[in-house]
């Protein structure tokens, strides 16, 4: 392949990487291509919220120059505005914190550049990292909300106007806005990517993971983020178990008929794929999750509360509110139910490889006023267990439908095997970005 | 009781509430009180590295006129220097960050204050809660340690110069100093006080707690910053298991007589203390907790290792590099083993109210070069159990020997009510610090 006829934004993490190092393009190219786009594009698109051409070429004539970097060397990375930066500003997506300066990375983002990844700025979150929407747009139609709340992460990936993006999830903030737009959502097992310089919101439940464009994109990343240089991959037959609850009572109909289309699909290739019912006990857990949340937001808030009340959206301020109700044996009690929940989720991984579940309800929704909905993400997140979104089929509107992909805890390198497996046999899903 | 002919720095949290509730005292003169200790003895004891009459008394003097200000109306309380506050600056114990100002207070101190409390300074930290010591003296005796590295907080509580303190545990950071200055340490279930603003270290393990002189006092202020403003006690004949383990070989003869003294005091009381030897399969677990705790912290301190690693001590520039040869998958691994154990530990707890552990091997260590031996925290902080440690005795140079109680998850107002009643069966340990 000749890198030269092709954008070199739109080249996968892996290929650029691989093209790096064979010193078939360098990194100030691939820079200045996601740097074109962004320039093209992101006055529309608006998921960058910060980004300088200046420090971040620098920084890739750097890596360039040094191959002793490490395995992500010369790749652009991407940082949701929720995770400190101390070459950005950090906003959280709030106006409480207009041009607020960190004095130092979050954890994540210094590790990426240990290991030679270049920081090309940062995109948009909800305020928070709640629901509220940011300005980012679906970039695979303006009409569109790219989902909440790393609404930035999915629109800027989506876009071609970088290969990976850190996000984050408390209830479904990655997963979702990663279907929306058409790319990869990978919730890591809980606190695995380390949350230091993350802007807590619910930290029994915040977690940092991130957005690309493929499975094995998220998998190289994530290991070069820990230090090994190989992405570990399998000819396997995925065991999937098709995971219904009563939350199906909120999935569309075209959803609901790609999922089945996507299991019909994985039994031709020679796949297991049993079904199974939520256990009712989990009802329980779906209904303490939010008021957890409410409880843990109204602490992690409480500067913003007390200081800056007036500038929290009317949103965020009733949800805080109805936090002040939960009593603290109440929460205690939440807490525990949900850790003996976390000891019996083992259950629903026998004899198989990883749970198959909703992401979102449909396709992205039309107007920006709603992220959408993230209640698919909310079980799963709250008992810490690795998952993968990605699209699987086109709907009606001809935006991306997805599912998402569930392990059991620290099983992440299988699960992305297993996903990487199961993208194959379905293979490449529309549409494509204009530009 | 007329609180003219006592000195006010030695009443408990409870009943300094009680009194300003009352207004029997002011806090500004409980305040004022707290101050002149710190003038009296902090250059030598140095529990105290920022503190500021001015703005402590306004403070004290803001929650006089305003009585609607929460249970904490008018207590004093100092911060561990690992807690980010925006009074004042925030070392970690490092000279890394000499003078660094935070834009904000961390959660747990933004949290007692809107519950009325008063915040009187900031506590020394060993660097950034390792065991690498503080300037710290143990106010009981000062040739000897007061452990770490919630040196500070130990200190400053048991020289009276404050009530309460917040302190933070990776290990046995707070458990250990409480005991070695003869006061009470508090490490309530994992992230049960919030941690947003304390300076990572291990994620899966750092927890918030305090430090105060009795049981009931750090009931009262758990309770108060979680908007309860009453304790609950109870008339209990405590159920407890003596948890015999390989650690013991780690115990001193001193502490082993005072254990089983406690443990006949206890049975003549009527109290059932039942004995059981730790299962073999959390010797795995203790062998796992320092090298989780190794990869945990240079992913937290990759900033400082990176840009600064020349102004890390020698002790924790080895320990990252040790942290280098452990495996990604490794770590992952260890992840779940401590998940299964947190699911198993349940057994332990059977037919009791709380386990009796050691808290340190013996009396605080002379000299200051180290900060003691914190192994006996480190079961129960992996396992994100609540701990509470006291003294229960004198051992052969004077100083407090003590104990730990661990409870289920989540267990905490009942684990604090058992121990406060082990300890009323006990009565006061001596010895009295000077001044």
């Amino acid at each position: 392949m000749s890198f030269k006829s092709k954008q070199l934004n739109r080249l996968g993490l892996v290929q650029a990487a691989a093209a790096i190092e064979q010193r078939e393009i360098s990194s100030v190219a691939l820079l200045q291509a996601c740097l074109d786009r962004i320039e093209e594009r992101n006055a529309e698109v608006a998921a960058f919220v910060a980004y300088d051409s200046k420090k971040a070429l620098a920084a890739a004539a750097e890596a360039d120059n040094n191959t002793q970097l490490g395995p992500l060397r010369g790749i652009p990375f991407a940082v949701k505005d929720i995770l400190d930066t101390a070459d950005y500003p950090t906003e959280y997506g709030s106006p409480i914190y207009q041009g607020h300066q960190p004095h130092q990375d979050a954890v994540c983002v210094r590790l990426a550049k240990s290991r030679g990844a270049v920081l090309l700025g940062k995109v948009a979150t909800g305020e928070f990292a709640t629901q509220t929407p940011s300005k980012a747009k679906n970039p695979l139609n303006l009409a569109h909300t790219p989902g909440g709340s790393s609404s930035g992460s999915a629109a800027a990936v989506g876009d071609y106007m970088v290969p990976v993006a850190y996000a984050t999830q408390t209830t479904g903030s990655i997963i979702r806005p990663a279907v929306f737009c058409g790319v990869v959502g990978y919730k890591p097992t809980f606190d695995l990517i380390s949350p230091a310089g993350m802007k807590d919101l619910s930290p029994s439940q915040d977690t940092v993971g991130i957005i690309t464009r493929s499975i094995e994109d998220a998998a190289f990343f994530t290991l070069g983020l820990h230090g090994a240089a190989t992405v570990r991959t399998a000819s396997l037959k995925p065991r999937v178990a098709l995971c219904l609850s009563r939350q199906w009572d909120y999935v569309l109909p075209e959803t609901m008929r790609a999922i089945e289309s996507l299991v019909h699909h994985l039994e031709s290739a020679g796949c297991t794929v049993k079904r199974t019912w939520l256990p009712d006990e989990y009802d329980t857990l779906l209904a303490i999750q939010p008021r957890l949340f409410m409880y843990e937001a109204r602490h992690a808030l409480v500067n913003e509360r007390i200081l800056h009340g007036d500038q929290l959206s009317h949103r965020l301020q009733t949800r805080l509110q109805l936090g002040e109700h939960i009593e603290y044996d109440e929460y205690v009690s939440m807490r525990q139910q949900v850790r003996e929940a976390q000891q019996k989720v083992e259950t629903l991984f026998k004899g198989v490889d990883a749970v198959l579940y909703p992401a979102a309800a449909g396709e992205a929704d039309e107007g920006l006023a709603s992220a959408g909905d993230p209640r698919f993400g909310a079980l799963w997140t709250l008992l810490h267990l690795p998952s993968v979104s990605f699209p699987i089929d086109l709907g009606p509107k001809g935006l991306p439908l997805g599912v998402q992909m569930i392990a059991r805890y620290g099983q992440d390198t299988r699960l992305l095997a297993v996903a990487n497996a199961v993208t194959s046999i379905i293979g490449p899903v529309g549409p494509e970005v204009s530009g």
